[in-house]
């Protein structure tokens, strides 16, 4: 486990406000030098503390307005083939094993509740090994954050 | 809604393999020129497509192994002060309301099991108007991915 | 209860298939005069066998895209005064007490996802007596046919 | 998406009271043509709004007294043969596919709970592909209005 | 506990089949003086083996066609009020704590779905501490005997 | 259905008190000859309003003490086989199909929870088409009575 | 956490199998001097890896024949106070809380399933606080060993 | 069914505080010789009161953090066999069958989530016969005491 420091904690900070900050203004910002903000970056992903850095996509602004999640379940023999070929599905963001029941938890974007349909019955359904699919529908997001720390 | 061109997801796909990659390194990628490729960058931002870039963090690597689903229940006439309640609340990453029961979903990322339990009963189960917490905890995780496009 | 012969189940098919079409040309394909069948259809309305006459309307013709079903659980000293509440709202089209639980079922239809969060909000769940709602939406319609004979 | 502008709304009110309403009687009340109201009838019919008229038929009168709502639980890799078996049953009204469990909903109208026992086990039960059916019976009916506007 | 032997056997055989049927016609059958054939049933009576004698009534022939199921959900601090209520109401047999949740299975025999309609609303729902009942009709009876050994 | 005058619920209550009441004591408490009310009887039974006269035994007295009931879930190809099988076992009392789901609703009288966990397992369990059996045990009984009318 | 070499695992094998196994004889089988013996198991007591020694008590030997599970759902807001209430009482011999719903896990002995109806009725349904427990009577046991290691 | 006197419930009580209590301070606080607490023991043996002796092993000390129960759900016709698969694996310590659903309770002790993720996978959802398994894990343990008398 890595341990973060309050400097650390400060950079993190400064990368979810802006995931693409300049070396220049973290360091100016936590009175560091360039080389010195530089360094504790690439510490904290050698550490693999950072992972990547990614843009955030609002999904409804490029049309996908269904945010639906699935919750598959499977015959306890055939979980690790149904999450594989879950995975495979590129329209399929997440796939968790939680506690509870043997079912698989995914998360999947849609254009609409057609579209989401059309996915269920034409990639879903048809995968052998799946018993049940309850599917969910968002309807009205509260907050979604990814500040840890 | 927004409608991309081969360009913009092009430009998506890069950043999404490196969200801090140089402008100029995106532009000599898709041939275009500097200006062109911030050009269309800050067009996508405008356009609400991008909303911001953060790194990735592994909560793994920081000391939060343990990784919940809350399904909130709640008395519907409550349900709009139980959301904000436990929007203010920083373990909680994301609270979503589906179709199904009048529940809200949300979910926590803990230290440990023992972490889970004393912010359950410190801090989730003392909020008025919820009748039922079901508390799921990650066993495994076969796919994360934000290659919305 | 009301006997139906021969002759009133082929006027109710003829109806059904268009529930305007001329008694001049009913009569003719009964062969009945324009009189007997004109009296056939006033009997069949008289005995309470046809309520009124109504025009299908095709919902996602005029946007409303997303059919609702809300299965309504109440406590049951609630019963009535919720079944009132539930029916005075337009966007409701039925409401049932069924086996089961002590829940109301609902009909419902919105133009979106994002209509019928509004209304549960603002609709649904402030209804004093309700202590949840079961929502489903629609994803495909195999079959809606109303020929009862 | 078919835009009704007041006057289309004024004349489906009408049409609703009374589907068979002479053109004449229409024309009058909305102060317009008898060409006109014809027009206007026959363009909602053209764009898919009005997709036919039919006789409303009160199922007790007829002896049909038992309403029951079936939901029927589908191996998902058989849910589009079962869903076309079950449309095939004259009585059966509805199929729906909903979100939440892989079951299709259906409605039946039957003479009365010994008529229902029996076409489940002759005609419902045998069906291959169905795993289980949940059946309800309509105690009481609060409300059926079809005024979709 | 009572100990059977096999003439106490024998003669609870006869008068499940007939429980009017003569002691002397008893006695012969099984090979004892009338004294003795009464004096073994006046003993299963006093070791309350045998309750009382009842005649079978058939429901159905009576206009009784609906034979209804009600789990009752309690708050468990109203268990026994409830439970009282519920005995004094004459249209339900019998009232039964089991295991499982704090529920009290009852029978109840009522005319038709709409006579069942109106007792649940007039006389079970209105029950102070009744959170939940779930109604289930009777649809196929395939055994009922009373063979007890 | 047979309707029942004054004089037929007068002597049915009389039979509920006790079964083998002489029929001179049955004529003299509703002021009838004994012609008369052996006739009025003989009708209750050609009638088929009293199908057989019972005598109650107290499975209690005689070591039955686990009253237990199965909620047998079935596959729906094979209600017809699970209902016989489950019909010919004689520490099965009743066997009801209900609404609700595709179950058999049945009432064992057993000696003791070891008992009945050796009569499911050797019995029940191994009977093919059923996918699960929801057993309760009876707690308390807070009313059994009879009367009907 | 403790760290248990081969030694401290050779003991707890032996202590497994008789928890009253003197000094002398664990000293021999493990070819350690009396005084190492007794030190190893003075340290598995300091490190906290054995609590106490304990007899296992049959309880059917000792007339509790009926082993029952609690499933006891409480109000999310008073779990703490249902939780001290139960494990005050000491039929209860276990009080957990466990991932799923806001329920409290108990088990419990008692003398009979009639014993087990009188501690729920007059123990456990009145604790405020307490929305509903699901009993369940263990009916075969196939396991239950403690070697933990 | 072995009867215990006063004598017998307070040596189990001393016993209970500390199994390995010497006779000679057992024989004293009882006021007996230490012949006659001897054979007082031995015959709690002998009638099977006392079954064995045993060290209570604090599960997190020796780092075993993670406490699962297992519901695990199998097709009736496989219940012995899925219950000695079960019985055979050495991390479960508890296997029973309970009233309720034909599912087996188990009990089993991880290291942590990671580890019971890799048990379910490896060792349980291979085991044919089982249909389903619900898992959860501690969260809090109020009490455990094992004082039964």
């Amino acid at each position: 486990m890595a341990e973060l420091d309050e400097l650390d904690k400060k950079i993190l900070d400064l990368l979810m406000k802006d995931g693409r900050m300049p070396i220049a203004q973290i360091a100016q910002q936590i009175d560091l030098s360039r080389v010195g903000a530089r360094e504790r970056i690439n510490k904290l992903k050698k550490r693999g503390v950072i992972t990547k850095f990614i843009p955030l996509i609002d999904n409804i602004a490029i049309g996908y307005t269904c945010s639906a999640f699935l919750d598959i379940e499977v015959g306890p023999q055939s979980l690790e083939t149904v999450a594989e070929d879950l995975s495979k599905l590129e329209e399929i963001m997440v796939v968790y094993l939680m506690t509870g029941n043997v079912s698989l938890h995914a998360h999947a974007l849609m254009r609409d509740n057609k579209h989401l349909a059309e996915f269920l019955r034409t990639k879903i359904y048809p995968i052998p090994g799946i018993t049940n699919v309850n599917v969910s529908v968002m309807l009205k997001r509260y907050k979604t954050e990814l500040n840890l720390l």
